[in-house]
């Protein structure tokens, strides 16, 4: 099992880093890149159609052309993740991510959502790994104990 | 291989048909139900947690709170697709579907891109089904090949 | 009388704080709680159904179903607050909150807007409580004396 | 149980008649008006401080005021309906309505959502009248089963 | 020659300040107040009704009313500043403030466009004061002198 | 007593007519005419300098330069309208009218307010003149009748 | 001289045509072509690579990353043409072909801005063509002839 | 070979100095200057029809008429860089710039793109001058090599 996360500038690592960090919790292999659909559009093509990873997410901001482009170059799963800058704090990011025309799919998650990218990811590996799927509902019942603590210090503090 | 088709409306039929139709034309079974997050919450429970497809596509409008209550209730992948309506032509629904919080992702496509839900869910079958495979590659080939001729009747006609 | 405050993240607690408050210098009890419609929607449940509160007070950020999932639960008046966050600033909360599909309403404040929740909740209960229908009459008195105050401290600086 | 509609024009009718018939439907007296905070701030006054309504649904559009007016004359609750209008369809209404500043709330529905403000109120009412919950709950009853009967219809067409 | 300038907050001072220095600089007179169109509602009405100053400037953030609800009360020329203020920065108070409708004009300026809502004030006196008029035309003068003097200044730094 | 309107284009006629018609109806003299600030900047300021009206009003969509080209060339009032048009609808012009720098100011109206250009542009007259005061009282009280005779004719349709 | 235009889909066709046009009467030789950045991306970069037009024109909706894959597969001008299209209207395609990163330029028009986008191309080759240039300034003066004629007619309509 | 870049005002140096540095570095000669198309509408006539180069660059913010006001002085190529500022960060710059009537083009880059405006000036000036399109050429292929190097860069840290 592996998961290619493409970023059009390693400027975005900051936020993405939380993909890879779980896509890693899951036991999934990572294959990282920095490739530019607008500088460096050959270095896309190249990763995209060598790489042996099943599902692709792609970061990137502004215009971000970078998951329509990896997603006009495979046939395989194309998740998006739009990047927050200024001045329009990834507006432009995400229409230009989600609003792709029809026949050519990416899946698109919050803007700065790459965790969210990543569990998507596991979620489509889970489809033929029944282990995985475990370590998805565990991972769920983690995240309502966590708040389950939080609800209890909060309702402590407050009376 | 199955998929589940959610509308929060019966009005959202108009946009959703070719979402099933493209699956269906992929061989992939179709699970088709009209219940609303906000009016019938109880059957969005039920339909879910009973429901043996492997694939969730909700559709909604304004506040479309069903795609991120359906991922509340499943770690199985949740195609989200945000419908346009009066007045704000779907700018709440697609911000309502795609900024989910982290943990519960909702892969979110254009608004009323239904089209494209059923092909990334068929990406995602695809993926343990090499058959598949082989049919979204031909797919594509049927774009390029019809917009090859569109370019020459569009070529004609200006000459 | 008692108003249920359940926000969907424990960090929406500084902004909330000053609903609860309000509550308490009005004499209502407040019932406290960090229940996430999307990762604890079983918990949520629980407690919308098992409340004796006779108002709820939703607060959530992004996309932000908290209020629609608890109005989904319950016929009692449900109150939204969006709350804002990175990067669209509660626009997103805002149109999650207060597009609200015709049958199940959600009353909205404005983004962050906690204080008025709190007023709004009192200014329900003052319906059939006249003391507090007084609090009320009072608090408003209050408020223009300190407009007042702060006006001639104003005209003094400025002449 | 009275509840008082006013709206900024005439033209405003078309979208709050269903808020008018809801109320009825209900056994709510509806006490409507016409009345613009800008060209007759006088009759808006007059007719807030002297209404023997309990609750005050205020509906306009553009640089919406009215809700806002009508909440600073009185302690009473306001529901404010934002109406959508060219050019901007609501957008400009729903933010002149919700945006209040803290210390007096206005509580707002969707843009045109008059049905739902109706909705809001009859829940507030509810608060101090049993027979009238019941009849919250039967009419949630009754939009489940008008789901179920679409959601059976759409599935025999779709078979 | 006198110019009112009211101010929904004593907050909104520190952008209104330059309007009153402003008018200061042309040799009007400035009557300054703090009065809010929600929280002092009857402060409006008497500070606009009783006014002898020939031009109105009213001030506020979120959903503006004020300079709405000045104009509702005079037939006087009211300029209106909307207030910048998070979350939305000025977008519901530039809506709430310009998107009147017809009858009774606001005339708006930029977000926090205090300096020109003077300056349009002093145009206006300007019509019957010839001396003002002058002094205008010197102001304009005054600001192309110091562009020339920055133009310069950054020719020498760059070349 | 004159007051020159400024078109960018023959087609925002359809909705600059009501201003002037409801300058004419307040017997003030209309100058008209069509001058685009891009296509005939040369005009623009001709009309601008050679002008005896004492007021500009200027409308224009898009990219709507005018009003702030036509201050740029005088320090008497100017008044500007933003011009809807597809496919922003407004927004484009009411930025580009609105948010004018400091020191050139242009007091905006409404999206396609004419006629509340026009009634502002009256109210500066008014300063100096009476009886056109006294006209803009009566002009106020006429609306007041009407809404109240649409009050009276919706009040017994629905009862 | 040669301009090449490059179309998402042959629905642009219909705004494009203009684009077209302009540039035949200007005399400059069009190479017309339909190609999707996402559906035929082959084909783009087959047409950008082979041409031997001197500039490029690229128009698309939605998501509309045309231009921007044309600019990344070439160092020749390319000009952006963002399409309105429903729900977004053009937005979504502005952002995504304006907001280029740093490196690789995309020179945009306004949202359906054919005939500009023409005339750019135009501007661009008369700095080497000073017959072109010509053509150029006779253009703008035929513009400012119909304007002209249009205010003539309109201030006989009125007056 | 020779750029003006003209700005409104001298704060908007700080981003428009990388376009001057942009086009030394290509050995393009610059042209810079301070001129307000509102403050100073005379100095920028003078610049422009004065001017010996070829090409303008025009950055603005807020009502950024400058480009549009540059572009309807001559028909030499102008491109408009929006300049971000508070509060609306750029927005009312991108659409002041961008959406220019038909008849008078201003090629617009992203907001505070000065860098890519004097790429573009660049690939313009290339189109006649050989040695300036491999200049060209060498600056992508040194952007490839540089995110070769931080791609390598990151993969060592992540792995």
């Amino acid at each position: 099992m592996k998961v290619a996360i493409i970023m059009g500038s390693d400027s975005d690592w900051g936020v993405m880093k939380s993909a890879a960090e779980t896509l890693k919790t899951f036991g999934v292999d990572v294959d990282l890149t920095v490739a530019s659909a607008h500088r460096t559009p050959q270095k896309v093509r190249d990763f995209v159609t060598e790489s042996d990873a099943q599902i692709f997410i792609a970061a990137a901001g502004m215009a971000a052309h970078l998951a329509g482009v990896v997603a006009s170059l495979t046939t395989k799963p194309v998740i998006g993740v739009p990047i927050s800058s200024e001045p329009f704090r990834g507006l432009d990011a995400l229409l230009s991510t989600v609003q792709m025309p029809g026949g050519v799919p990416v899946a698109t998650v919050a803007v700065n959502g790459a965790k969210n990218a990543a569990l998507f990811a596991v979620e489509m590996l889970a489809l033929q790994d029944a282990a995985l799927a475990e370590k998805l509902i565990a991972y769920r019942k983690q995240m309502a104990t966590e708040i389950e603590r939080k609800d209890q210090k909060l309702k402590e503090a407050f009376s």
